[in-house]
């Protein structure tokens, strides 16, 4: 069932060590179908160099597996709150790439310093709250799900495809799971960028609010005429 | 038509990625022929693993696309205006490769802490200023190349081979595309190097002007003697 | 004899560089068989590429060679004082893995910053007191061991598999040579991304006590859930 | 002639590009027959993709060159006054490699912060001063290696075997052109833990003498037992 679903969100999986996102297994990438309303996610603990594509596990939006020969990623009820909350996110990624997770760790968003930001993040790349005892003492996966979108209250998914979670990591999305982990890739360099360029200049600001207007629209909605290979 | 200077601005391309200098589709360069007028650029929002010689679009300076299959790439009207200004400039290329890219968001002009920026650079590789809300909304990629120009008013373009621009990234060339990438892969380095000197030492000055003439003049201008293998 | 163990322990040493974490000959692992009471170690000075499964020395718990063609590696009275000390560790590894030793020079213990932390140690990695002078003139390697045992007192070695030893570098270990690998690749990932945390946020504290739990416990001991591939 | 040498500095040079230690041409090696008083020496400006044994350079010790279809590296004035002062030397190395020559840049000595470090360098790696201008004016090369010389008064060259020259980059050295490069890639990790070292604390002092002692003279000298394979 879902076949080229599956092969989709494997092909994806496989990016994340191929990109150097991911140490052992950590990481995980689903995407969903819709209208069938499944999502196909990675199994929990399988190494990378063991992973196929019949390996990714079905889940519906119940959070009920629905195929697979293996438990589903232990992160899965997040992205589950995710793919209800955000109706136009086709895909999730989750890591613990170095330069975000740092960010994270640090309990900070990442600012907009300039257009390789701006090309893909639209204004800074929210950290949500720590989550509270009692959220990390019972149903803590699904609360890491909730807490991110009471972040994204009144902000647009798809403008800001990722968020930190405090002391913990990076999560990224896109319209399938091949853009959401090329938004994590994207994520985590616009990380190690913001890290250095504060080392350089203590007292930095953002970047101009124009600026950031122009890369990110001459890239996204109606008048974009960036990296369109035209003919 | 050009066919040799297509492919040199491939392969001249290719080095990007091969060099870690860019990430997905990110950068672009282009080589000039001069007698024609014509100048090679890498086309818009082409993988590099699927980009051919053939696909380079080929441009007048008065910026019109004369053979090609695909749209050039976005920031063409940069190049154009660099070509235009800089009659001794053969090759350009533009990246966000990071740590050139971290000194642009931080708008500083890198320093000449030592001679493996002398090497290339003589004196600080200055950082444009940043444009005007009207410069960011009308003709913004022209604009760009612009201030650059204005930059480098008073300045020899060969005796700094490269720039940066403020919140964005780095522009580099030389003689021919070739070159172009050899001095951006060095102003990379060098971005890197002087980042790590000023970590070591707060209060640090540049290197003395009797060593940066040294090492400029011994590998550059008439008493070159520097890395020329003879016979 | 114990062909196994040296084949498991040979494979882990070459886990070294390819995992970046050694530099030339730097670095050796250990595994032991608890019911023959022998371990089997890198012998001293021989390049990785050179190594063989045979070539890994067997050591008795009195520090005796007992076979092998050539002398065991020179800390092992290290490994030998941890394997006495901490009857729950099978194996064992010593890197100068440059994040960790970094650290290790700086004196301190790694605080726990987030979740990467916390899926792998409970609470902060510790640093090791200096060695007294005579400590360090007379049986150093074996002393190396005795104050890691003391900085242990009251701490379960199997919650924290791992150590910084001050001006010096990382131990790490586990119910193998290849879990003591691996739990020493996360300690070098866990080191960055420390100091990066640190670079980001001065005055930053450690991840709340509930996430700390909740990360380990997931993962280790009776209720863990995470990274459990069922079927 | 002196093939062997040849072919021992030929491999030398081809471990610059392998251990990442040099960007282009950057970087050259040497290695000397005493008896015969002359030394092979990279040709100046070939790429290492196209070096050859048959490449390289034999010289003299009055400088002259005595076979090799190509010019010497600019730098051998410098291998040649090392050559010279230092009787004990049979291999010198001259890199840019990144960590080393931010500390170059700075222009400090790097202190010896830990175990790595004392196992190949007893005491901190000195920071020979700047060139005076009319030492930089004339026979610059040659006065890099006098001011070298003149740091290493009253110190023994084998136990340190390396240099930093201030806004410059280092010189390292062994008993041949092998070790030389050993010894440049020990740096370099050297370099590289220590500024990492001091990131995570301002106030670090250096390593205890006893443990510099210790872990340097189980290396080296008459008492050495680190490293020996022994059989």
């Amino acid at each position: 069932m879902l076949e080229e679903l599956k092969q989709q969100v494997y092909e994806a999986n496989m990016e994340l060590p191929a990109k150097g996102l991911v140490t052992y297994t950590w990481g995980n990438v689903s995407g969903i179908d819709r209208e069938k309303g499944l999502f196909a996610i990675k199994p929990s603990g399988i190494a990378y160099e063991d992973l196929k594509p019949s390996d990714m596990v079905l889940m519906n939006l119940n959070g009920e597996s629905v195929e697979g020969d293996y438990k589903p990623s232990s992160d899965t009820p997040t992205h589950l709150e995710l793919y209800k909350a955000f109706p136009q996110v086709g895909g999730i990624v989750h890591t613990h790439s170095a330069w975000a997770a740092s960010w994270a760790q640090a309990g900070r968003p990442i600012p907009c310093y300039g257009t390789t930001h701006a090309d893909y993040f639209y204004g800074e790349i929210p950290c949500a709250r720590s989550l509270r005892p009692e959220e990390i003492e019972m149903e803590y996966e699904k609360n890491t799900g909730l807490v991110i979108v009471e972040t994204f209250q009144g902000m647009n998914p798809a403008y800001v495809p990722g968020v930190l979670c405090t002391n913990h990591g990076p999560f990224a999305w896109g319209k399938d799971a091949e853009e959401a982990v090329h938004n994590a890739v994207v994520m985590e360099e616009v990380a190690k960028m913001a890290a250095r360029t504060e080392q350089l200049k203590t007292e930095v600001g953002e970047a101009p609010k124009t600026i950031q207007d122009k890369h990110f629209f001459r890239k996204h909605g109606p008048n974009a005429y960036y990296g369109n290979a035209g003919k």
